[in-house]
């Protein structure tokens, strides 16, 4: 039995958007196209940007959020910003273009209750047939997880940015 | 302070040497050199293959094992093809020619007792300022995740192999 998977890469460690990235690069060094939407902005630096054009056509990048970051004093305007870029994820997964949709760090759009959970599920479970979705971040819900077919927790057991180690290119960012 | 890391991701989930290959390949994104060493033959298939090859002059790629599988009747012959892959692994650490050195699977052949602890301890930890480690595999020794400054234990929650979903392109390869 082959089928198209959700996969969430949840839990408080380093290697969640990193195994998204891998996981991106290694469908399309399948010849597979990806769709990779961030729905936090300012995640990403130079690194992962030149990483990813090396890949022109085979992947998409799209940052969504034009500059919020989910701690604003706007609720209002986050909701309808968050509201925005789950619904151009929902057409993207639609569309049917791509062989893997990556939603990198969507959970907190669950975790903050800026989308609903229950049509969220609907889309996520009910993707076009061989599609795989991937969807990353801190406090996945837990019916996201029994809605997965594939978790992995990353756990910190230590993180060197918790021992007064500045963050490096090409290590953090 | 700024530092040159060992990082280890460990458990018995997936996203180890995917999330190692996002890392050499954000690095590279920096025009960062990296040298990737496999201790596993065969863990890797085209996708990760033709991914790496976009980064020819940045990613360097090696092959270790000859194609044995740690499984083998002959333990002197495998400890031997053991002892040669970390010999290279510790000139290419030694070279100080990278600014990473990934050396994915790596802790089975400490698991498996196949190299001494000790000297490889102080090679990880010793190794050319500013260059980072990154080991992958199960079953990482307690003193390696001691010696570790970040330490990611990617836990299976969930796992489609184990519910009768087949080995996927993309995805498992």
């Amino acid at each position: 039995m082959s089928k198209g998977l959700l996969i969430v890469f949840t839990g408080n460690g380093k290697g969640k958007t990193t195994a998204a990235l891998g996981m991106a690069m290694r469908a399309a060094g399948h010849g597979l196209k990806v769709c990779f939407i961030q729905f936090i902005k300012g995640g990403w630096h130079y690194g992962e940007l030149d990483a990813v054009k090396r890949f022109a056509g085979l992947i998409d990048l799209h940052v969504m959020g034009k500059g919020f970051t989910w701690k604003s004093d706007n609720i209002e305007e986050d909701a309808r910003l968050a509201r925005e870029a789950w619904d151009f994820a929902r057409t993207m997964i639609a569309s049917g273009l791509y062989h893997t949709v990556v939603l990198d760090e969507f959970t907190y759009l669950l975790h903050y209750g800026m989308i609903a959970l229950d049509p969220c599920l609907d889309t996520l479970t009910n993707h076009p047939s061989g599609q795989h979705i991937v969807v990353t971040g801190r406090y996945a819900p837990e019916r996201l997880l029994d809605a997965a077919d594939l978790v992995t927790e990353m756990h910190a057991v230590k993180h060197p940015l918790t021992s007064g180690i500045k963050a490096q290119p090409g290590i953090e960012f």
